[in-house]
């Protein structure tokens, strides 16, 4: 079953996972989207929260994803991202081969972007299983995360679409839910499961319930399938978008004429949920720590966890940071002094142009406020 | 009893007193020091509060001062400012003349300064009667407030020391108090009663039975009085600061020389105490409103007051403030966007250099920042 076995992988414990170990058929997608609203002042719509260094790591989300796939896939990596952010990516991501940076003209949700990527790939290696991983998530753990890939990889060979289901810690309303079913048995991936269905986001009581049967993961978007079968998926779900992706990966100048006509839509719509239904998916737990990083909120508490305490964080410089009797997060981003006095959970966000004062529990909120700019007439800030 | 008679006194409900109705042996005084230190980081060493538009009208706490003195004093007017700010004082008050601008060499509170410009107005007109009002306090109803000089000055022409008493509005801790004794019958001032004690800064509950007694007033420090008077006074009480005081009126080049010998005393403990346990002080009581702006607790109040209604009050451009389900008050001083969400009573002040979050009712903590800067290297930001 492959270059993998159980054994070697419970052993790999080191995160920079040795290059003999790598996955010659895996490649790696990184769709690249996603404007990280709830994270305004720091994310832009120039400068979106893939782009940033969210924790303190001197590496931004891109580059540690890239980081993190790079042990497994070397150089079979491709990202698909907007046209305005496909320099600022070449430039985080030196290491990107310039035919596999895909630049889409214009949003269309991560089915065609997912597609495209993996009809590129297909004519370069008919075999290849490739894995969508977003560019934006943040990952402890990364021997447990190459564990979990390893697996879905061996699954992935079988001709199953394989979704890594996060183990959640709370009822979320946040993620759509992955539910399992039986074992597969799978030798060389003892964990994997059927799946029974996707579902979309749960209200909190439902979310609750799904955690109480213990047969339910957030779905992370995290796809790992044989290129050929996700084109063959797409190609029964999806149609035009198929062909449209097909189209442009084997001649590229048509990608601005027939991008705009492909479908939007996102993959667990287009392909996971009728697949699922059609049993031809399965999952494998991720024992990883993982965070999508959603809003300040969730940016302060994956911090507290980092620091291994709670109190007020910063990102960034801390001596810039004058904090009395008060925890959070703040973001010095000017070289100014910030000084925050008895406020619990609050968050300060300092940019050059704007500074956000928001308690934690509110961070979602802040999204509003994006949204009101343009009503200002400070669309410039957004 | 002088130029001035009650029914003169009652008509006068114009702010712009006309020149006519100007008071011809009235000097004013103006000590303008102190740091303003709770009300960083608008507030500097280089820029303390009396140099600040804290009010949105346009002119700073001096100018404002300036402004309410001169229809009564015209050009009859000393400003006793620490050497550091005559510069900027000067800059600000183009009306005053510089042979009145007095500048510190080094500060010794308000028994010198006052001293000093009492003792060069007296060689200037022997008559005078001086008037003492700090630079950096805010005063509504301009006209009540001269009314409340008027009666002052005739009660001062009699030869007391006369204190502008400030209707207290609750039981503060932050102000000395003065405890008013039997009304003097004075035909042109009606209200003004003999002082029987001043008394210190007291505690809440003391504060609280000061109140319910109905004798006390605040202790704001204005003081009027003949400056013959009060540099008998001082000669009686202070005999060292009065000899100073008039060795520097009667040669200037002395100032540096004499100046660091001065005692540095209060003129509530040099003399207001001693006068009025000696019989010797009167008080006029304010019907003005009157706030010393100690802290943003007080300048949101301030601010609330002035509009009449409460909700996020903005000194600068509201159009630089986004305030979502968030009251309190936001000084935006750098052009940035302020945004503000879910935060009640919260102050957030952005300047250049440093930024301040804190709870209006912790709003006196802010000394304690400014204290911990020198520890931090950031003594810049003092």
């Amino acid at each position: 079953m492959g270059l993998m076995d159980s054994a070697h992988r419970t052993d790999s414990t080191d995160p920079s996972t040795p290059a003999h170990d790598s996955l010659p058929d895996f490649w790696a997608i990184i769709p690249a989207g996603g404007a990280g609203t709830r994270l305004w002042p720091l994310s832009r719509k120039g400068a979106p929260k893939f782009l940033l260094d969210l924790t303190g790591s001197g590496r931004t989300l891109l580059q540690a994803t890239w980081d993190r796939l790079t042990p497994l896939a070397q150089d079979r990596v491709a990202v698909v991202t907007g046209a305005a952010h496909a320099a600022a990516v070449a430039g985080q991501l030196p290491g990107l081969d310039a035919a596999y940076l895909l630049a889409e003209p214009s949003p269309r949700d991560s089915m065609p972007a997912i597609a495209l990527a993996a009809a590129v790939i297909a004519r370069q290696d008919p075999d290849a299983i490739v894995g969508s991983f977003a560019a934006d998530h943040v990952i402890d753990d990364v021997a447990a995360f190459h564990a979990a890939v390893r697996e879905a990889v061996v699954v992935a060979r079988t001709g199953l679409l394989v979704t890594v289901g996060i183990t959640p810690t709370g009822p979320s309303t946040a993620f759509g839910y992955v539910r399992e079913g039986m074992p597969l048995g799978a030798i060389d991936a003892p964990s994997a499961r059927a799946v029974v269905e996707f579902v979309e986001k749960p209200d909190a009581a439902t979310a609750a319930d799904y955690l109480a049967t213990g047969e339910y993961r957030w779905n992370a978007g995290m796809f790992v399938v044989r290129a050929q079968t996700l084109l063959d998926l797409v190609r029964r779900f999806q149609p035009a978008i198929a062909e449209g992706a097909e189209a442009i990966a084997a001649d590229r100048s048509r990608l601005t004429q027939v991008w705009p006509s492909l479908t939007k839509i996102a993959i667990d719509h287009a392909v996971a949920e009728p697949a699922a239904a059609a049993g031809l998916v399965a999952t494998v737990p991720a024992t990883f720590g993982w965070d999508d990083v959603g809003d300040f909120h969730s940016l302060a508490a994956l911090l507290d966890a980092r620091a291994g305490s709670e109190g007020m964080r910063v990102l960034g410089s801390a001596d810039d940071v004058l904090a009395v009797d008060a925890t959070g997060l703040v973001v010095p981003g000017t070289g100014r002094l910030v000084a925050v006095i008895g406020l619990p959970d609050v968050v300060v966000v300092d940019t050059p142009d704007a500074l956000l004062v928001v308690p934690r529990d509110r961070a979602q909120e802040v999204k509003g406020v994006v949204d009101r700019l343009t009503e200002l007439g400070r669309d410039s800030l957004r």
